[in-house]
């Protein structure tokens, strides 16, 4: 069987998404829709899919499934017009900045019964994966202290910043779910401290750029995060579980591995410096997930739940950083 | 423009030229011809091509290049039909297991105008591209001596051996053509040794499974390769240059590369076990090179003369084991 | 000139500082003294010197320094009756469990004009040097985010443990020490998160085997520290500095770097297994900076005060954990 | 038993014996003879010792055994000489650049029964132990192909390489030994190239810089050894085994292990850059071994024979560079 796409959001993301239902010979994209006519049409020329409009798209009887690419802000109404719609759904994260309203949203889904995947994209590098099947094969032991080190090559735009729900709501959010993913238990304490030590236009604008937390689960488990806007030598995404019996680790990926060596020492190239060199095929295993998940109707993960939990551990970072204590948070 | 070709072969290899035709946004594949009509049928199912036979491709208005992936024995047939027959020509190597043949088949591509490219893919691997760069922009300096290691997962089926030419026509002539592309100099003397320690079953094949080789240049450069049958640990394939400012070298690839460490210390997994795997991105940059060079009329690299060359350093190691001397080679 | 030393306690540290005094070619190994005659003996024959009892070596005028490594809660008073005694003082970490004991005896130590030096050998260790030589020629720029792993392989016996003053105060006061050695800003919060994991025997001793620290400076500078008594691997222990132009670190070390590969993958031996065969440089670099502080009247580093400052995180980390916030501190 | 050494030779290697054998608890170093009274004095009062006279060292009834560091000319001479005054002898390679010479010699040792250990130090490198060691637990299975790439930071001065024998003699010849302490069988034939490509004065003086060699046993298993007067980037001391269950191999070495990372890349600092400070370990491994030998009446290792071995390795190379063909050897 054959899942038919449309795509909502023909952005940067949209992009990337529209490439991997086109390369994944059980999908097919099969309209896009966009808010700016000629981004859809690029997006259509370059896959060959049709242009259509959002309640089009709603209303197809040739589309089984959508990818919503949209700004964050429609997120929440478009999965629940689209669950309505009895369409399969897979939003980029998040599902919305307030957690009340990703909620109610939830309750919209569940009670249309509707299939929806957010976009952690992470859980599908295959590097990452191979930690966590590391863990579920017992190679490790029991898991006990996990460490999370994310730095992006450099800071969003001000703009994006102001936006953005803050670096925990759009950057930590990600090592949340990653911790959630490795811990094997959730959360229920949560304590971050927060800097401005990158760009003060971040800090003016009320946000941080670097940050540092830690996550407690009720058996005593620890995940570290550590959190930097700017990375000189590249995308820095690391992760390391330790165990009882011994420990994993994902190492840092760059395009070449190539030497050079000479008076100065032995060099290696930097690391990709854009998330979509890193996460290529991410991005794919994602997309082969969801249409999985469709087609053998399996449990959709990461679910809109799982949203809701990285949300919450965002939101209790804030509020540890504000009170200046542990925060407990209930998952 | 779209480059539009024809594949001349739906075994293994064929596969992975069609995907690789397919994927790339300048190609298109219109026809596909093998001497078993179920193997060409798959390819056209999988990527939506017609079945055509040979001579259809050679008379097709519609077809601008093919792709040669047949058995070795009819290579240079085949080059010389599609050369007069006006098409561009992806070879697979070798032309021919003989030098003469080669010779003979290259001046009809020559008297024609044809275009013809040789599948040594490695040549476009990313990182031994970087490492190609790395010299280019003098990064250690003058090359001086060539370090290749390339040992495969395992040995092929005997009865592969018997029409393969030899572990130096079939296994070495890729690290024969790698020195080339590394030493910037062509080699005048070759030394050989060669051994089988790894199945006796390929010595009574009249073969061997262990190799060693020296190779000089007029000015004193030399490389060294190093060639198993056998290799536990996955497809392995190193290379190195010393230069007189440095050196440069490409480490091996797998596909995941995480690391466990317990009490018996770290581990990392093997290596990629197929050349497919191993070698992806290179057959596409190659196909990609075919195509820029078809459609910019820029030089072929790696050429006919290319494929010929490397074809005379097996020679003359094969000539070096028997004679347990140098050979002198005039490339 | 050589310098003269006294050595007071005959343990496992004891013989540490025996061998290191030996090898200095500035210094003698003049004497030895235990509360048990036959350990002090054995270090007298193994490194040709005399056994004298405390008060001797108080007393005598052919020494000139005395090493400290006795049982803990000695050190202080020792510190006292050496400092007035006119001897140059390198004691074992900590001076005291107790901060207040702590300040008292450096009150002395200032009024007697005497040189103290705190025993943090990791201060000395050539990779760590390294680091800190990188960040002083600005090779990162701006220190900003600095990561501390350290795992022991085991944990002690629990007896050891309920003299130790908890995991903060025994285990992790390097980790604080280290930290300080990096951050180039002193911290002024303090947060800790803390279970037992490893051994529940620890638990009912009223100590933690695995922690979460964070620290945060003036400006905004963080270090996490992540901390188990349990590392099936070795002893494990990594920093790394994160700056405004890059980021460095220090990799852990191992006896022998060899590799074996095989289908099972590319293994590398476990860490060294003991603090003594990872530290042994540093012990040996740690000895020579005392002396050249002695004998260029540089000022001793790190000094008592570092001590007390170390063990003021570590109270605080303590406080942290049981009021389940952020704690502020003074250095 | 304490073993009771006399030094001949105080020069730069000599020093490096009188420090092992200082170091060493089961060694004296009692006395020291050399052509340069003040180089003899400087020793003697760096560690401790007399200077006497050879003739004297010779006659001493306090002196068990000596280290030979003389210039190559005098080696042969003085372990016939020392050979017959009954001390055990260890030797710095070579023991001659004479073949015949050196049997001539060996027999001498051979009447008297005399014990002859040969400094080919790279043996007793902990990293290159645990290779052998790894073979000899059968990790790799059955050794096939042995891979040694050793670079000398600079060359030597050209007056040294008049004296020297050669590069063959003088630099590979550590490297045959090394090929011959990892084969596990002996090479019978021998195939070399060589070039001037560092240094043009290096070929008026009638030798080369870098070479190529293999190496090939009657089983068929084969060693390559690439060597270079140059490397910008430290002492490059690579092994590596490959065999039919997997493959071991040893790193390169260097004095700090950090690693420092920004917009250039990820850089590691240089190797070491003397082989004093690279074979460290390996110097104080060889003294214990000798000692080792004397007190167990152990069989010694590396012997006489070993060193006439790696000779005539040398010696055929040579040969087989200027008549351009494979040399017979028989061990």
């Amino acid at each position: 069987m054959t899942v038919r796409f449309g795509l909502l959001g023909a952005g940067r993301i949209g992009k990337v998404h529209a490439k991997a239902v086109s390369a994944d010979a059980k999908a097919k994209l099969v309209a896009v829709a966009d808010a700016f006519p000629a981004a859809a049409q690029a997006i259509a020329d370059a896959f060959g899919c049709d242009v259509r409009t959002i309640e089009a798209i709603e209303a197809a009887s040739d589309i089984d499934a959508v990818v919503i690419c949209t700004p964050t802000d429609t997120h929440a109404d478009l999965i629940e017009r689209f669950a309505r719609a009895g369409k399969a759904i897979f939003c980029e994260k998040p599902v919305d900045l307030d957690a009340e309203r990703v909620r109610a949203c939830l309750d919209v889904v569940e009670q249309t019964g509707g299939k929806l995947m957010v976009g952690f994209n992470r859980r599908f590098d295959p590097h990452f994966m191979a930690v966590r099947k590391a863990i579920d094969e017992g190679r490790i032991g029991d898991v006990e202290m996990v460490t999370i080190i994310s730095r992006d090559p450099g800071a969003p735009p001000v703009d994006y910043i102001k936006r953005s729900g803050g670096i925990f709501r759009d950057m930590t959010i990600h090592d949340f779910d990653m911790a959630r993913f490795l811990l094997g238990e959730e959360p229920v304490t949560v304590t971050a401290h927060a800097a401005v030590l990158v760009d003060p236009e971040i800090g003016k604008a009320g946000d941080y750029d670097s940050v540092s937390v830690i996550l407690q689960t009720a058996s005593g488990r620890q995940a570290v995060i550590s959190n930097s806007r700017r990375a000189t030598y590249g995308y820095d995404q690391r992760i390391e579980v330790h165990g009882s019996k011994g420990v994993v680790s994902a190492e840092n990926q760059r395009a070449v591995s190539i030497e050079i060596a000479n008076g100065e020492g032995y060099t290696r190239p930097p690391l990709h410096d854009f998330f979509m060199t890193r996460y290529t095929e991410a991005y794919a295993n994602e997309i082969a997930g969801f249409i999985a998940a469709i087609e053998e109707g399996a449990t959709i993960s990461p679910s809109g739940k799982d949203g809701l939990a990285a949300l919450l551990l965002a939101d209790a970072a804030v509020k540890s950083v504000t009170e200046k204590r542990q925060i407990e948070v209930a998952l």
